[in-house]
């Protein structure tokens, strides 16, 4: 029964074929194993806003494709090309035998995907799973990003093993560092 | 920036390593990869007590080995030598720019695995990443999880994306399924 640990076993067999794919028209093809790559952080009806999201009850859960995760272990920031998925689940209560708390259900509610292309981040919202278009340089979730994101543009406050490599390495972002950085 | 989806890109390279690891005196070894592994749910303040975690705040994060869950795409159930890991989280709620809702912490406080090894199932939970005794049969979890888990001794019932693959393949627990699946 006793066996050696093995460290370092997941590296992809695939790696090469990892970053964003795209339509001939230029969407966006939401990677379709997502479910398994590196599992970065779950929360639950997380809102920036002093609103909240009235009303509405949901995990998200990140992930990130596993080479950019390996390379974010040695630089503490993100490769080009990396791709991150936001999926949102629906919440369940008092059911089978759970008597209290929140889990998550088979609802999906939909994804979203952060990519770092050209050098250039860009999101993407997919309701079902469909090539989705690219979110216009307007939208807020941009400078949001840009002057709240702990590391180049991404909420690694929010990713428990990612922060403390972030802080380590010392790429940690000037505006999150003048905000307090947490 | 075209590229083509690789599908079935991740199984591990060493997946000949994977499985239980013991000391000499048969504690188990916490796997020190596991945030590598693959990510099953993620659930806040869940209690199958009417009294709930009294005071206690914190998410849990369930992974599996991955050849394992590999295994459960194939059969609708787990084989020999599997090993899920629950990880539970420290909650944080208003921080940065986050003014709404729960999200997880740097804090990791502590640890549970389970095992199935010569066709029995094990209890371990290992505070702070030591190697654990396993909890003797006595204890409640053994009947509770025997009981009322959807698959196998194991709560695949609150496992989104695992529970339609264990209906598609027919294999739901009989006690799970007298109480009405869900």
């Amino acid at each position: 029964m006793k066996r050696m640990l093995a460290a370092a076993c997941l590296i992809p067999l695939c790696a090469s074929a990892a970053g964003p794919v795209y339509t001939a028209d230029g969407k966006l093809v939401p990677p379709a194993d997502y479910r398994q790559w590196i599992f970065l952080t779950s929360s639950l009806d997380m809102s920036y806003s002093l609103m909240g999201n009235v009303g509405m009850h949901m995990f998200d859960n990140v992930f990130v494709e596993p080479s950019a995760w390996a390379s974010f272990q040695q630089t503490g920031t993100w490769p080009e090309q990396v791709v991150l998925v936001k999926e949102m689940r629906g919440v369940g209560g008092k059911s089978s035998i759970n008597r209290h708390g929140s889990f998550q259900t088979s609802e999906r509610m939909g994804i979203e995907l952060h990519v770092k292309d050209g050098g250039n981040w860009s999101f993407y919202d997919s309701a079902s799973g469909e090539p989705a278009s690219r979110i216009p340089d307007a939208a807020a979730c941009y400078s949001c990003h840009h002057d709240h994101g702990a590391v180049d543009n991404t909420f690694v406050q929010f990713y428990p093993t990612l922060l403390e490599i972030a802080e380590k390495k010392h790429t940690l972002s000037p505006g999150y560092l003048k905000e307090g950085g947490g």
